[in-house]
């Protein structure tokens, strides 16, 4: 590996080492200690954002060749993940599979185990001995940041932290062929990019209006808005909480557009060498290789 | 709360006070840390294990009123779970919901977050405004010690480290609502009580022959045998492992047999204070109450 790995840790040593933070502060060990936090140690990392931005801490922060890690590079749980969460999707879906489904009365949920995770400009790894049509799906992503169980709608983004990106990298054969229970299917070693970042709360004016797109290899396959979800993100996040805790740091992918590939005619899938571009306005650009092994 | 929890933690500081184990010796924190160790931490626990049956470390290992905690308090990531592996379970499903799905060509996987456990003796948790449909299922649950993908059938056992019982609390109507996944009917806090131990596959002559039952208030309502199962050990963990990694610490609950309570005419579902108690011959019993809340 000729790249280094530029982790939150490292960012923050460094800037212990430079004299720019107190010896004794609390400093958080990875984002998702921020997150557990309850503000404080945001602040913290406010503050070296701003000293980076001023070029004061480039040194680490901007290491030439580095590569970004994921954001929680090893969630403490699965991924949650939203099924058949726009109206296009499902009709594109229906119609591929000469079936007559349609939109579900309640979200679907399941989910992708922490093993699935791959950072930005990471590999997304597809297995063509174990299936031949693998598939990708555009995702914004909900960071939870406050606990809560059975959160009612109107305080269910309270508990939200910031947004990200996932791409929910899909074996279509195997989702369909275990029973019906999508998790195996979708729940592939570098199955579930994530990235670049988390962008913050305050920072998204509303998750519900923004453009959400995929190119691959530069032809645009999905192009979309969050405005076209059927359950908004309060009603996920209600739902989901429904006699189950969310932690912070939990992450939840709230579904697709359509434009999927195997939904086109003929069925196109990913293969060795394609470069996936998901994009989402407010957050930026999440770059993978396919890589088949 | 009145009763001490009696962790692995605590075991292992006690057995260090009282001289039993070097200091230097490199100590476990947790039994997930020797499942993770390649083995010396196992050797360690046996020989507490021994000076604990020769009484010697009864002040810490038996404290009067202590509760135990799961033996994996937090898993790392969900709990991989087992649908429809023993035939008379699936008929009786079937025969309940009208419908004929028999017997699936690919085991059935899913998932319960870690949010879900509930150690032995703990309470099982039934939310009624959420369902009154919640129902039990007692399972052999594996756990693996040596982290593999792609793993050959042959192979698999060898990745295993030992097995412990799962009780894979379910709540039927809220499994079915959600576009039919089962994540989120099988997802809420307290509906996956664990223990009481984890029995080293050393200890486990024949997984594939073990008695296993469950009763509520005394009456017998599961009575089958692991012998049941369609897709075996080995085809479980060559299965979920095809492209996706399998590491130490992982729990795979492998299905249940016949009798759960959905299933009776009329269905008997879970109610405040019943005491459920699940049995494996070879692991023990692992005894939980339920709890409205």
């Amino acid at each position: 590996m000729d790249k280094g790995i530029l982790d939150f840790r490292c960012a923050l040593e460094r800037a212990v080492d430079l004299g720019l933070v107190d010896q004794g502060s609390q400093l958080p060990g990875s984002l998702l200690e921020v997150i557990q936090d309850s503000g404080s140690a945001l602040a913290t990392c406010r503050r070296l954002h701003d000293l980076a931005s001023a070029g004061r801490l480039n040194g680490c922060l901007a290491s030439e060749g580095a590569a970004l890690v994921a954001p929680i590079p090893k969630p403490h749980k699965n991924v949650f993940c939203v099924g058949r969460n726009y109206a296009e999707h499902i009709a594109e879906g229906d119609r591929a599979q000469n079936q007559n489904v349609g939109v579900t009365e309640y979200p679907v949920f399941f989910t992708k185990p922490p093993t699935s995770i791959v950072p930005p400009d990471g590999d997304t790894l597809i297995f063509p001995s174990v299936s031949e049509s693998i598939d990708y799906e555009v995702e914004l992503a909900v960071v939870i940041g406050k606990p809560g169980r059975n959160i009612p709608k109107a305080e269910a983004m309270d508990h939200v932290f910031g947004y990200t990106i996932v791409n929910d990298i899909s074996a279509r054969d195997i989702q369909r062929r275990h029973g019906g229970q999508y998790f195996k299917g979708k729940g592939m070693d570098g199955s579930c990019p994530v990235g670049p970042c988390i962008v913050t709360d305050d920072e998204i004016e509303d998750p519900h209006n923004l453009s959400i797109g995929l190119s691959v290899n530069g032809e645009t396959r999905q192009d979309g808005t969050t405005s076209q979800m059927i359950f908004d993100i309060p009603t996920l996040i209600a739902s989901l909480s429904e006699g189950m805790t969310l932690e912070p740091g939990d992450i939840i992918a709230t579904g697709t557009p359509s434009g999927v590939g195997y939904a086109m005619e003929p069925p196109r899938f990913l293969k060795d060498g394609d470069l996936i571009i998901c994009s989402i306005s407010g957050i930026g650009e999440l770059r993978n290789t396919v890589r088949a092994i």
